[in-house]
């Protein structure tokens, strides 16, 4: 049916009417007074979702411009980095550094864990002479649906005194992420994921030490410049003309956020993923990521039963029931589908989200006892 | 009064209610078929803007990141740039050529000039080991409201052998822009100024003689990388998640370009533009570019008469008559204002504006009889 799609892919995300009412005004001068007083809500409501009192930058740029702002600030050619990589998006980081000449170092674990803390100490217990200047991670791994526990491997890194440096795109908002009390020194997010607004800006925040680190960056990039972004903000103003409308969305998504709080809102994304998982099982389908302990609150991996396809599942879902999910990526496409529960999502959709599957899966052959993910569901939401 | 503010600044430039209604539907997901659908058209559409064979990269992100998108592919460290200044977007490619580590000449005018072929051609012959790579030049200068004959200054550049980057960004949908026919070899511009759609969109386009350069670049970025950008828009799609609803606005408003006609445009930008500067002298203000052939057919730049300061004339356009015009930037603040008719602007937008700009003129205490600017305005408008 037309205009009947919800997304349930791991970003862009649902947009609440609000949000986008206040996108499609006209625009205002980004040198306005009106302007400022947006940006000056915009950046201390930031700071109170990334949970620090660093400024936080908002670049128009999608989130992929945020981690090469990240690492074209910190890094000169051959700089010794060690990326820890999950998936696709950690494996991105180590490009990036690459692509600034840095020598690139990795722990990479198969699609579906999370790093071991173990294995970071033992790694970095070996850098005797202290030569790796950066460690990259992700918090969690849109690619696998797979969340690293930022607060130990973060401590690690501290103690060996290198920089870390943070994916938190489809974290903040969504989970759990303390940028201060957990020390991370580089933050990075985007709009289009918890922030429940469409995709155009992503956000970075860093710490004195990461600054420390970029006085020493000799060609850093023009475009993301932290020293012309951090004189900016003091301002209430950017340094280049931002995505006007898709700041005056943010704010209004950022009020949102504010009103439910954060602790309700990791709340509200870990019963909504726990309790897909549980559907997900009562149908008989496999999870991706069978451990709980490591798997996102934000994007949930699952296997399509045997002698169903991924491509199948998918254009059933779509074309019959107007829901949107996302094939795995690279040397995971065809083998997962992922489901968000990411962002602006509520029981209602969730309860649409798994009977959809049900029906769809249906249509397709799966044998199970349709009704049994929704009774798993039920008894999870109403818990 | 509230949202009735008309913006007649270099950009962001007014949004036709289409657009942004288009712009306000629910985000699609942006690997889906029906985004491939609006970025095929989209790809195509820009192609006729640019009005050149090549492929037109779609970046998310400002102007400046689009600048940045074509030195950071073109340029390695120790490279030899001369760079075209005749304002502060002319000033800001010798930056970031910088930036990349590159050794920067310049050709620098007097602000309210542009650049005389004569001097480039004798500096360029001066050249005779051909060290310079790359000659970057503006087009519209935002900053004065002065053009560079760019045909004349890429002939020129060409002959030497140097590949020619020309920012377009306030004269691509405004006034003739030949890509292909003048030769131009890397051509950039922006969403929020003849494109009609809000700021957080760049376009880039370059040549086959841009490409074999670009494959000497060792470390070009990642972010704003040519080779993924253009394998990307064989798949209409692009490399990382875009602002999709953007794109979508743009879509709406190429289309409305398409149906209006570039002829049709640049006559449009034309006319209103010297109507202006006919209106603006019979109030008896001078114009900062006085010499009409390279005044600007986008941005028009005035002194305010002796006596008024252009933030009392600023001040009170904005909030007696809802109209936001430009101060000057950098050395020039304070010394000029300017006055955009870039984009979506009708002649009941100019007559508006003369109107309130006389209205203003005369609180503030200038000494002209008013009516003259409008009569002199509306003689060229109807001639």
């Amino acid at each position: 049916m037309k205009d009947k799609t919800f997304l349930m892919i791991p970003g862009p995300t649902p947009v609440p009417e609000s949000v986008l009412l206040a996108m499609a005004k006209h625009p205002i001068g980004h040198r306005s007074s009106e302007f400022s007083c947006v940006l000056e809500e915009t950046y201390e409501n930031l700071k109170w979702a990334f949970q620090t009192k660093n400024d936080v930058f908002i670049y128009t740029s999608s989130g992929t411009g945020a981690m090469e702002a990240a690492l074209s600030n910190l890094l000169n050619p051959g700089d010794k980095v060690l990326s820890l990589i999950i998936g696709n998006f950690g494996q991105r980081w180590a490009k990036i550094a690459a692509s600034r000449g840095a020598v690139v170092d990795t722990i990479e674990v198969e699609p579906g864990c999370a790093i071991n803390p173990d294995e970071l100490e033992a790694r970095l217990a070996a850098d005797v002479n202290k030569e790796i200047k950066v460690v990259t991670l992700t918090h969690n791994e849109t690619s696998t649906g797979v969340t690293n526990d930022v607060k130990t491997l973060v401590k690690l890194i501290n103690k060996h005194g290198a920089v870390s440096v943070v994916d938190g795109v489809t974290s903040i908002g969504a989970m759990e992420c303390k940028m201060d009390e957990w020390g991370i020194d580089v933050l990075i997010s985007g709009s289009q994921k918890g922030f429940m607004i469409p995709p155009g800006l992503a956000f970075l925040a860093a710490s004195e030490k990461a600054f420390k680190l970029h006085e020493k960056c000799e060609n850093p990039s023009f475009y993301f410049n932290w020293s012309a972004y951090k004189k900016s903000v003091k301002d209430n103003s950017t340094p280049y003309t931002p995505a006007v409308n898709l700041i005056v969305a943010l704010d209004e998504a950022l009020k949102m956020m504010k009103k439910e709080g954060l602790e309700e809102i990791f709340a509200r994304h870990k019963r909504h993923a726990k309790a897909l998982r549980a559907a997900i099982r009562a149908m008989g389908l496999k999870l991706f990521v069978e451990d709980d302990s490591v798997a996102s609150c934000a994007i949930t991996a699952i296997l399509p039963p045997e002698g169903i396809s991924v491509p199948d599942i998918r254009k059933v879902l779509k074309k019959d029931y107007d829901i949107v999910v996302a094939n795995g990526q690279n040397q995971l496409k065809d083998k997962i589908f992922r489901m968000g529960t990411l962002g602006y999502v509520c029981d209602r959709d969730l309860i649409a989200a798994v009977g959809s599957l049900e029906a769809a899966l249906k249509k397709l052959g799966h044998k199970f006892r349709p009704g049994a993910g929704m009774a798993a569901l039920i008894e999870e939401l109403t818990a």
